[in-house]
């Protein structure tokens, strides 16, 4: 059964498509946007547009910026011997929040995956590696520790050992304020394995 | 800690303003279109800007509408002794989802509050009191079955019931799948008060 208005089903059906977005939220974000105004319908509408029209990808480290090289690359007060090696450009975005990193960024733009037919062509991996060449000293792999991350992470780890860089995996273990009953064997064991000396 | 592209950063805190949606979600929503092809993008947009454009409330029933009279107070098919009285348009479409009514509607645009200043002059009550004079010979109140909405419900009926129209309310009672057993005490008393014989 559809709704009389076309342009509300229409919007209904255009927001449904965003992740994690059902009917129902959409139909709530559609009656809530009619009782704005113009205005502010519009400002969301062009920032939307202008995500497509202005944000490109970075030529050096694949991060999401408005100017090529990014801001972060560009920085002068980045640390350039080392580079974070993350999956996707929010992860770039969730590692600087943290305030706790001042190096550089290189996005591989997925994990390895041969399932999906995703192997190390259709990453951005050559294009790291040919940073490499430069004053690099360290690489930190900052993939999901998921299967495909993990995969992925011993892929590169593999490939830059022999080049003399110092290479690392984030920490895996139990995440701050959580409880260790509620924790899977799997982060358990990883958090054994890698617990610290005080 | 601000993001680096400011176009990723508005289009999160413009996606963020709506209805349940935080600043995670919102960048999840911002890194998803970012994959997305321009002319999907301009899609969503373009339907958004278009609420405001084209949708315009129903004389009538103030109903959202693209033409005026909207399509259910224009159809042909539809009971004119009915009319179903809601707070909010999207009640419209969840009530013409059933397929069950036939009948017109009313939206009030609100519900009677008066802590928040929204009496029976800032809903469309005297327009509802106006449609009486045509050929009604029943209203169906469906405001919510919250404080407002039942306030809002004994209001109208104290108010139509001299004109000698059969007034009813929706049942109240448990939900069609729901366990008896985690009903509140409230629709639990409504359930046995509204019960049915076969």
């Amino acid at each position: 059964m559809k709704y009389s208005s076309e342009t509300v089903e229409k919007a209904i059906h255009e927001l449904s498509k965003l992740p994690g977005i059902g009917r129902k939220m959409a139909q709530r974000h559609v009656f809530f946007l009619l009782k704005q105004s113009e205005s502010q319908v519009k400002q969301l509408a062009e920032s939307l547009v202008d995500l497509k029209l202005k944000v490109i990808h970075c030529s050096i480290c694949f991060n999401v910026t408005e100017s090529d090289p990014c801001k972060i690359c560009a920085g002068e007060t980045r640390d350039r011997t080392m580079i974070c090696v993350v999956e996707e450009a929010n992860d770039v975005l969730a590692l600087e929040k943290t305030g706790e990193y001042k190096g550089l960024y290189h996005v591989l733009g997925g994990a390895l995956s041969p399932l999906d037919g995703i192997g190390p062509d259709n990453l951005h991996v050559r294009e790291l590696l040919l940073r490499l060449e430069e004053a690099v000293q360290e690489i930190i792999i900052a993939t999901n520790p998921n299967t495909e991350g993990e995969a992925t992470a011993l892929y590169l780890s593999k490939l830059i050992k022999p080049m003399n860089i110092r290479i690392s995996r984030i920490a895996r273990g139990i995440p701050v304020g959580a409880d260790l009953e509620y924790a899977d064997e799997v982060t358990l064991a990883r958090a054994i394995e890698g617990r610290r000396e005080y």
